[in-house]
């Protein structure tokens, strides 16, 4: 184990200027400054160089960073430089979409497959996925080798497909759900129910009401 | 203005808390103490303690919290004693899933329209919304009063959007695409590229790996 005690704010912002990075090295650029890493992204520069130095040494002091090398760098510190078969579970509105999201294969994410219970939905296509049977899943992450599930199941049966999705070897999981679920220790977890993006921002609309 | 200073992610675990009371008032239980919240929802009963402290004094030492009044409590905090229209734009496949979302409504957000700029789908219907051209935003928001807009579109349009949406008067924006974006000071906004939580898990991945 190494890094674990970086905040995960810190990840989050190594994410976005990974993209930022990837977006100059198209153009060309070929150094960049802490500044102006900052200004692309939004943050402060003494930020940048706080979560960069998490990490070790980065760049020349006057002249900046190497776009090509940071960015390789941060590729391989968010293990983005292999990529990671990712099975969804769940083929509704949320997990189709996800399933044919074309943002994840940019960044190395492959869905593997996308299950289902409905014998509705079993058997027809995604883009060129088809769903299957949810009984498949410990044998699809068996042979492509995918430690990353996307629970995209209505709430009452969230924690049970999150059990099978651990029990079928998974090592991480993405929780659409709007339920807390309970999971081992050394499985990590991400609750990405949307709706609580929408109260952060709520929050801030009735501050400043008030 | 008020609470600005609250940390984002106590803003988060009142959310989640919200629900979790939810889930616990519909079981028709009156009393709860912080350790039954947090181990509820896995954090610890500290946590629970120190994220409500921010907004005053609630329960009584040795009987803990009345669930009724702590979840209204915390949906007053969180804005959600109200209903939210929100606008989408893009109808995608991932603005289209978030169109549907019953779980948007479940906490107070309506979506009060969805816009697109391909005549394809202009006028198809989602569930019982009709996709809209986008120049018709302005007089949707006014006519809704919506504050929070959604941003479901590809990266090269989003900056547009987000000025076009902040133009219209929206004072809040969920940003989908995987760009950051420019906006005011006095407007609010999330960023959630889906991508990104993926990455929070392969770092995690990674670093068990090493």
């Amino acid at each position: 184990m190494k890094a674990l005690k970086i905040p995960e704010a810190t990840i989050i912002r190594l994410s976005v200027y990974s993209r930022y990075l990837a977006q100059i090295k198209r153009k060309g650029i070929v150094t960049i400054s802490s500044g102006e890493i900052a200004r692309g992204v939004g943050v402060s520069s003494a930020q940048v160089r706080k979560d960069l130095a998490y990490f070790g040494e980065f760049g020349t002091r006057g002249v900046g960073y190497n776009v090509g090398e940071l960015y390789g760098y941060l590729m391989k510190i968010l293990g983005l430089t292999t990529q990671w078969p990712v099975v969804i579970v769940g083929a509704g509105k949320l997990g189709s979409a996800l399933a044919m999201y074309a943002g994840f294969l940019e960044r190395g994410f492959k869905v593997a497959g996308i299950f289902d219970n409905d014998p509705r939905k079993i058997g027809q296509k995604l883009d060129n996925l088809e769903i299957m049977d949810v009984h498949k899943l410990p044998e699809v992450v068996e042979t492509s080798k995918a430690s990353i599930g996307i629970v995209a199941v209505p709430a009452e049966v969230a924690q049970e497909v999150s059990d099978m999705m651990i029990r079928s070897g998974l090592k991480a999981i993405l929780n659409f759900s709007p339920r807390m679920l309970v999971i081992p220790d050394e499985v990590v977890m991400r609750n990405v129910d949307l709706s609580v993006n929408l109260e952060i921002l709520s929050f801030y609309l009735g501050a400043q009401k008030s």
